[in-house]
């Protein structure tokens, strides 16, 4: 009835802060790192939050555990594109209503970052399409996404969305590329009455192109606009405060919705 | 095949910024403010985002849409108590693994409002069980859950969880009272394995407290502890900038996991 | 030695938290509010942070002392326009130099707030050139400055900078207006060389159009772009937290330098 | 009339942003870097802010201008000790009444970050008093000092301001030491009525421990607490957006006054 590793599990070996490793458990197997090495057999059989040996090395004992979602986004997978921090596609995800059952597009694939957590709020009864142009940041994408054993919740489209978003009636599109104002009417067309269109925008001047264009196109409703600072503190008691850096800017998040355009009713 | 709003769905009705109504469309009702009213005969039978007249009043039209559970939370959700608000519930929630399927312990239900979340989030195969000992909060938080019809996926505790959490092996346990420190016996106890615990507090205090604490006892690992601060920016092109005002604080997030305590191994 | 209270000293008489007003002495003369008066007479002669009593309305006492530059600014300057924050102007004061002897323009009087700090902080020795094509602002400027003496070492020009700075070789430049890349010519004329430009605009677009023409301007070092934010605590130990709401945006700070171009080297 | 730099002014050579010195100008002499050298001789007679010629190493140009205050706290000050970044001293300075004429007294000199920016708005009818145990960081302060030539305008005591502050009637306190609760008997002595004390400090418990004694002393009036949070800004017109990381926090800020205690009334 408890938890306990095995054969085959998805999980981190965390050494130290810096040094956590996400890695799937075979009979025989070592993880190394420049201060020592856990053998895989010391883990299967342990409880899944556990304590093992570090052989070799600085010694003393390694943290084991299965990953949540973020922990295999922050630690395991890898990165073929600047990627939307977790700070934002969470928000992202719950603003356009992304849960169980959910049928979702997304443009801009990059290295499946916001795929992954797009996919895993689905469950099993949602999907998710994904457009992006660059074959390498697809590929990069699919392992990603296979790592997680998610990928059979996902069809790839190794395709410009501009030229055509090949699904209809989905509940949200959520983009992060470059000139977001340009798939505005493959959004529209996509999206069930109602949908979301939700994107990603580092600088503030594709925000100002992306207002202009939003506004202008009528389908859409006055959009919320965010951005999120997200700020770590220190966790010790005497000398509680905040971490001395931050993250100062990732990107722009921009939320709306298609309705009936006001000229129809 | 595309969406239309038909009796029974649960709708926004959106007169303007400042007057937005959930409500639930029935033959032969009203949603009316102060700027006019809205037939819900006009509703039923529209796309599932129109724009349906206001009858008297400033006339025009009235936005209707099926609201996103973050929609439901902020404008449809009674409150009797503080709540959390979305970025911060959406980072607590993934951060904490909360997704299909998952089994999670909640402690301080307050108005439901993180319930709601959730149980959302852990669709139909999952399960909220959570605690509250103010007998009128928790029955608004059903109120509220029943909203959502996501009522058969919680159980309701009235029950101080300090006196005994009654689930075990559970994915993770999530606290907002005003002690958290007092409840991490019983979270460590519960939790399976690797299992998350994670604690929402607004003052540093109570955050010092909980580090001293947390730290003190050895089943835990080190916590990651941050804080949210969203900014909304106005939508407009020529005028692009952060709204004047916004939310400075509203908690400090606590994130750690379970693990088997050092001594033991 | 000590400080102590007397006819014509300007004072702050601050019933509670809400209600401060800024006033200068007079003996027979009594300063009222909602919750009581306090006489000047019970005022002169007190040291100069003392707590005096309040006749009628709630009985008790208000705190009178000598205010800061900035308490006047917050709590005795009228507003005739949008003004800059003590957090933005004490920033681009020290940022462009303007300390004891400093000569320097300010483009866009608005209601004086700017003016006076610099005005202050310039001392005897130094000055202040001041533009305002609003005559209503600039003589509710001219009264602010009034109120704190400081007005002989201001010159208010009634004029809009934009037809020509009368000045030459000052310190810094220093900007509150709607399209200050428009002053970039003759900010570059007025200064020194070395001497500083600053500018600050409410809107990202604003931002934009600036940072485009200064860097094609060639006259003006790489300029630094800032944003203040400033996020007040509640001073009570048990619930020592931020307050609730925060100024999310006041307006970017933009700092550059004038240097003799790079083609007549 | 114009101004031209010459033997012995204070410059910042700028060869590029990661690179810049502020050195004083010789006859002969040369500053160099990795990437060139600029000889005095080429800066000595030209504008006080010009392109020089780099000689050897990557050729092209250096920028050369008199720092102001600031570019000498960045970029000229050795550091002994953690400092206050001019966001916040700035701040603190302009909230404490620091101006022309002001008599301020300093406890915890560090490497004189903060008693410089006081030295220098004090102009030359005020002076500052500063309070250091750690004889090094002392002689650092009096170095960087005397590089702007302020020294004459600085006490500075190797003494533990706890044992006693030697000064009476001071228009400020400001304290930036590990308990600055342990100073606010002297504080309160050294101030005029009226006086403001303001104190920086790191920690949410040292501030917990502030507020508490600050609170119990009944000497201070209720205290404005504040942290700044600075954000730059990259100057690129199409990629306008805030730089990637920003300082997460320094310090936090605490401003009250001294009046006569309420029970001596």
């Amino acid at each position: 009835m408890t938890c306990t590793l095995k054969e085959g599990d998805l999980v981190v070996i965390e050494f130290d802060e810096r040094r956590r490793f996400v890695t799937r458990l075979r009979k025989g197997a070592r993880t190394g790192s420049d201060v020592g090495v856990v053998l895989h057999d010391d883990v299967i059989g342990s409880p899944c939050g556990s304590y093992v040996p570090v052989r070799g090395g600085r010694g003393g004992y390694a943290l084991v555990y299965k990953p949540s979602i973020i922990d295999v986004l922050e630690h395991g997978f890898r990165r073929a594109t600047q990627v939307i921090y977790p700070k934002d596609s969470a928000l992202i995800a719950v603003l356009a209503g992304v849960g169980p059952g959910a049928r979702i597009v997304e443009v801009g694939t990059g290295s499946g970052f916001v795929t992954a957590l797009l996919a895993w709020l689905v469950g099993e009864n949602g999907h998710v399409y994904t457009y992006e142009v660059r074959r390498e940041a697809l590929e990069t994408a699919k392992r990603n996404l296979a790592m997680l054993g998610l990928e059979k919740r996902v069809t790839f489209h190794h395709r410009d969305a501009r030229l055509g978003i090949l699904e209809e009636n989905v509940d949200a599109v959520i983009v992060d590329m470059p000139d977001p104002w340009d798939i505005l009417d493959e959004a529209y067309r996509a999206l069930k009455p109602g949908g979301v269109f939700a994107a990603y925008t580092p600088s503030a001047h594709q925000l100002y192109m992306l207002m202009e264009r939003l506004l202008e196109h009528g389908g859409f409703t006055r959009p919320r606009v965010m951005e999120v600072l997200l700020r770590e503190w220190l966790p010790e008691p005497e000398a509680l405060r905040p971490a001395s850096t931050m993250i100062a800017h990732t990107g722009f998040i921009t939320v709306s919705r298609k309705v009936t355009k006001k000229e129809q009713v």
